[in-house]
């Protein structure tokens, strides 16, 4: 069609209803591998526009589920969503936490198999409940304390909704197949990598994701030059060693705690990688048991990044060694599981280039930024690779919006009309690769 | 009187009532601060027996409490004594955790006044529920789980009982004054130094007291020439930092979690010190919230002791220090709360010859013990050291029994028998100072 | 003059003699601070050559000398450069280790001050001495065994000898001033920072320097966009403790070498900043003086670098922050020295451009690498920081040659035409921007 | 004989001579494996006063040398004897570091064969120079600038010396048979190591030796009952890495420094021992060779200690597991050489009593001093184990003096007339065992 014009006014049209998704999503977040009512809704809805779905085993592979919630915690949240209004047919597959949905429209014409993919978790977050704060003020609160969307994918999927809604009410237009892929797990680094084995982004000719608010702050800008990318992996680990006594017989003793104690000191001074940034951090530490006693027990969260695959590769080993250096310092015996993973990710050059010229000409875009940095880990990356492995092609955008506290925090909100363009210019760019 | 078969038959004749309350305490076990049940057991038998009973804020000092429980807790228990048959005109006073009694018989004969000191509370350990352990066996296990007498303080208190019991019998004997002081939370060294500020011990001139099996294994065993009490201090510490995301801008963070994984390292190496025995624990730790986040805050459970209570003052004045470099290193603000503190004590020499002759005449000693290590911290060296710098004597005794698994084990038990052993020793050393 | 082949005839003329000099240079190299061979040769030539020669406290101040070598070196050096056949009224107001000269030549036209920096002093190397190294192969290896240019400083020192020979000849042709400045001390990061307080940078409106062989490792390559200078400081810590018997007192000790250790694994530790690349190393530690002691003293020597002035800032104070907190831990008293320092640098855009503008169009320019990272520091940063910070303009280039081992490598050398190309370019450089 | 008045006055007759030797191996003072003066002296004296004398490998097993000197010292340190005036014909069976004597006397009548041990190294210690020092105000200061008999072993030697001179002038009423053992590096706590192994002990049925000044300040205290010989071990330990550049490439490096610094903190964090005391130290450490590089290698010295054979071994055991963590952490190598050992010892204690009786009986002793702990390490203890194991009886003994300086400190001296009140003891304990 390519009147940008004309494209713009369906979607303002249809715009209000996302907005109305959208707070539905918020007042009813749901975290990994929990996204009971997301799934549902989405659904339900895809399935009404035409769209053919697959859920629960056919797009999450249980057996690549890291990190899955007690059985408590899914069969609460599945009640939520069913108590919220979700038809319990869409979301049945998904009961064992196989969360997410895939769903295919193929056009009248020919063409490519193009993928979008939005995340549909929420942040483990208190939010903010003051009248500074828009949900709390327009009544739309996460309607469960301490799970709330703070990071914006309420915002995605509400992007992925739009968009699947003009696609089906202008399907006559369309060339090529459309899959949109609704992926659980992003906040957990688990999602792609549970998605991606069964298959679904195999087909794939081009890949499309994003996200809104990340160093752009204002409505109208964009980025298509998103680099830097963190490699990255999160470990969980256990040191078992032996109480005693401390008084009595410290000797016979080995010490969890101080083994966990030298380790971390020890991860933090791994050395710097001459090839660019790394990073680690131990996030969590929990040992010990009284005050009297040699600490039998330490666990502890680790992660490391790099810059690159590779330097994240080199922080693995790294760290590896460190661990098992402070289990043999203190006789203790190691457990490491690991807790998420993404590789490093590239945005296909052809693409930037591409988008670049395209948003010139959208009305919707008021500036183009050259070179975002992502400086953070995004689990897109995983699909990317697989995509660009098999000879596709793949984009992670940054769409500009102001936010009302940074992200994760607790008054992170966008200016809602970040959801129109950022549908603009998908559907732009899917008539483009698929003209 | 001094007819020791005499003596030791009146004994055996209460001996079963004291086993019923052991049993009745045993049943009822609460810890530090709540041992509602206990306190006004105490003080009901022992007002019915004719002592004058002290009760509340003129035994306890409320601003000399550490680590209160709260007040929710403190409700609970409360309740749980009532339900349990306790009247309330008992327990009223030390509705606020001023837990404990103190009660005084005066002789028809002048004499010195003898204290006697019996700690009441129990442990928070889930006590054995299998055969091989009596309790469970003939049903008189702890009905609260999580609170058990797994240190034979139920036996303690039905000593004091027993021994209250004979002498308010054979009141006509009796020379001098008899003070009875049952302390709570000696599990948390912090029973005696709320208890000493209110004056209790400041008119004694002799302070008896004692603990069952601890080393001697068998019911006839006593020592009195025990040693190696610890001087000890607990500290709770909190490390607060600042909170930054580890990948975008770890730079910006102040790592608390790291700050103390170097600070306890560096508390373990501390120097041993060349006139005695030190020891140092670092027993809990918790730190951060997320894995990619710097964590901003860590808290940590330490405890120093010493053989003196000089070095146990090297231990505190080094740690001191290492925290507070520690907390130099990584920008962190530090707070130090105390747990718990004991000094050192010693039995005073001229008391354990003469027990020990005494004991030589006592049918219900076996062996004497010429000398028996501590090796542990009781914070009944307050009180001794008390009384010793007002020219008062004191002396704490072992007598010996089997125990099931060792003290604080979930399988910690006794041969009752020693209740009568150990009343029969104090009933005769009462006799023997007061002559 | 601008006709490239014209210029290039003269200088292939002088090469020769360029290349004798360099052999010169590297048999008698000498270390920071003791460059009086370097320092003679070249005010001899330089004053024989027509130029105004400055020396000594002139151009170096006394005062800003970080690290100066002992009297003794400084006598035995000054010593072995008269046998060498120095004259000494060109070295006698270098003896108290002020080497290193500055020389000015004005032309006949008016024009702007262009500068011209090389760096003279060798390195602390054992040089290779095997047919497969030519100084030693063609017999002018380094004639003091532990002194060698090993990082080519003798070819830079060459380079600008020849340099200074064409514009000798040809000065009828040049337009405004000419100032060599030959900088002693550049391994030890110490000379520019001596030289600079002199004001011998002062009235520069251009500053080119360079390196050979650094990454580009091929005659004829150039790289004028050179980035990722690191901003770098260079300490020396001391700690003083207390030293007793580790027997009998170890308590009684203040151990300098544990704090040390403790110091060290926390300074690696110290978090990577989130805007670039940071870096931290402890080059040597000494500690201690028996086995049955607490040792009393240790001495490390700690560098930090940033790839911005800000970040190494960063490292800087944080590092202070660990140091005092370990000190704090052991009760230590700590001094510091400052060993060396140089900021980052940037080349000025406008050179840049100009510069590859103009390589374009030189016959012995054979590749022009866009971009290349010194990874490293240099102190050439401060004096081009000095001339941008006054609106002059400053650039550092890299010269390609293969060297024989790495920089710093027992058995570096470089292809000696690399001189010449060096000068090419350095002529032709001055003459465009004083056109 | 057992008229103590009548050997009293043979030995004060014999005093001045030993006064004349003290003074000799004083000026000629030499360390560890070099003593060859005191070797010399000894050997020319007992084989002059018809003593059996055995040298060189005959006493001392070169496999079992610890930490020889270098033969350049050997060489120097055996050309000072020689000028010292010391025939070559009692040092040359030494001459490769096998110092130390061994003499043999039989007496008249059967009896048993009663050993005396006494160690003739002097310290590593600039000795004072000052008037406040008698060897310096007297003119018999160590000639040999950081050497010096700071520990008294010089004293010891002369013990030896007039006791042989006493028994070899009053061999008619000697039973059984003597042997004198004259020790190299007792301060390297490695002589007894190397002589044992010979079988020089294996015939002993008594062993008598001591040490002067040690807690007994007074001339005429004497104690016999010597407790708390720590059992001690000593280590070089060497760490090998990787260099890297520490800006380019840090990565590329294994940190040699940063493990041993890693291994040092966590050493001294080695859990205190519930049985009694232990000892760590890490005395010396060096590592690193510039600023810039990744350090390679680190060296350091550690001793460990307890207060029985088994604690000692429990701290060796967890340094070493502590070593291996360390080197596991940073991929490095690690060799460990054994510098020095010593078990715990414990006089035999029939002769405690047995001697205790006769000092009472002496006139030379003023005051038994009922108990002393050695708080030290001493490689007698080696010997004594060996004479115990085998049935035989082995005392080690304090003798009173006044000391200026504590033992090792630069001013340490004695009062010389200890000499004559030790020999006096072991004359007439030797009567006595024998009699």
């Amino acid at each position: 069609m390519a009147n940008y014009e004309e494209q713009a006014a369906i979607i303002d049209r249809l715009f209000p209803e996302a907005v109305n998704w959208r707070r539905q999503l918020h007042r009813n977040a749901q975290p990994s591998w929990l996204e009971f009512y997301a799934t549902g809704l989405i659904a339900e809805k895809l399935t009404e526009w035409g769209y053919t779905v697959s859920l629960g085993k056919d797009v999450v592979d249980a057996d690549n589920i890291l990190m899955p919630p007690s059985s408590e915690k899914l069969e609460e949240q599945y009640q939520w969503a069913l108590a919220a209004g979700i038809k319990e047919e869409f979301i049945a597959p998904a009961k064992n936490g196989l969360t997410g949905v895939v769903a295919v429209l193929k056009g009248n014409q020919p063409g490519p198999t193009v993928g979008f993919r939005f995340d549909i978790d929420c942040n483990e977050v208190i939010e903010a409940n003051d009248k500074d704060h828009r949900p709390a003020r327009e009544g739309f609160m996460s309607e469960q304390r301490g799970y709330a969307h703070m990071c914006g994918h309420d915002v995605h999927t509400s992007i992925g909704l739009l968009l699947a809604r003009y696609f089906s009410e202008n399907r006559s237009y369309l060339n090529g197949t459309l899959k949109f892929i609704f992926q659980p797990s992003e906040e957990g680094l688990a999602g792609a990598a549970a998605m991606v084995p069964t298959g679904i982004v195999d087909d794939l000719d081009y890949l499309f994701s994003g996200h809104v608010g990340i160093t752009l702050q204002e409505i109208g800008q964009i980025a298509l030059n998103v680099t830097d990318f963190y490699a990255m992996s999160r470990f969980k680990v256990t040191y078992r060693g032996r109480p005693s006594h401390a008084a009595l017989c410290p000797d016979e003793g080995k010490n969890a705690l101080l083994g966990a104690c030298s380790a971390v000191t020890n991860l933090y001074a791994i050395a710097r990688h001459g090839d660019g940034a790394s990073r680690i951090n131990v996030g969590t530490l929990e040992a010990g048991t009284a005050w009297n006693v040699i600490p039998d027990q330490a666990r502890f969260r680790l992660e490391t990044r790099g810059i690159s695959t590779e330097i994240n590769q080199y922080m693995i080993e790294k760290a590896n060694e460190v661990l098992k250096g402070a289990a043999t310092m203190y006789g203790l015996e190691m457990e490491i599981e690991l807790g998420a993973a993404a590789p490093g990710g590239v945005n296909t050059p052809e693409l930037i280039v591409m988008g670049t010229d395209l948003a010139r000409q959208l009305p919707s875009v008021k500036e183009i930024i050259p070179s975002a940095g992502l400086n953070a880990s995004e689990d897109i990356s995983l699909m990317m690779r697989r995509v660009q492995s098999q000879g596709g092609k793949a984009m992670f955008a940054l769409f500009g919006t102001p936010v009302g506290g940074g992200h994760h925090n607790a008054a992170f909100d966008v200016d809602e009309s970040v959801i129109g363009n950022a549908v603009k210019f998908l559907v732009a760019v899917q008539e483009l690769v698929a003209r």
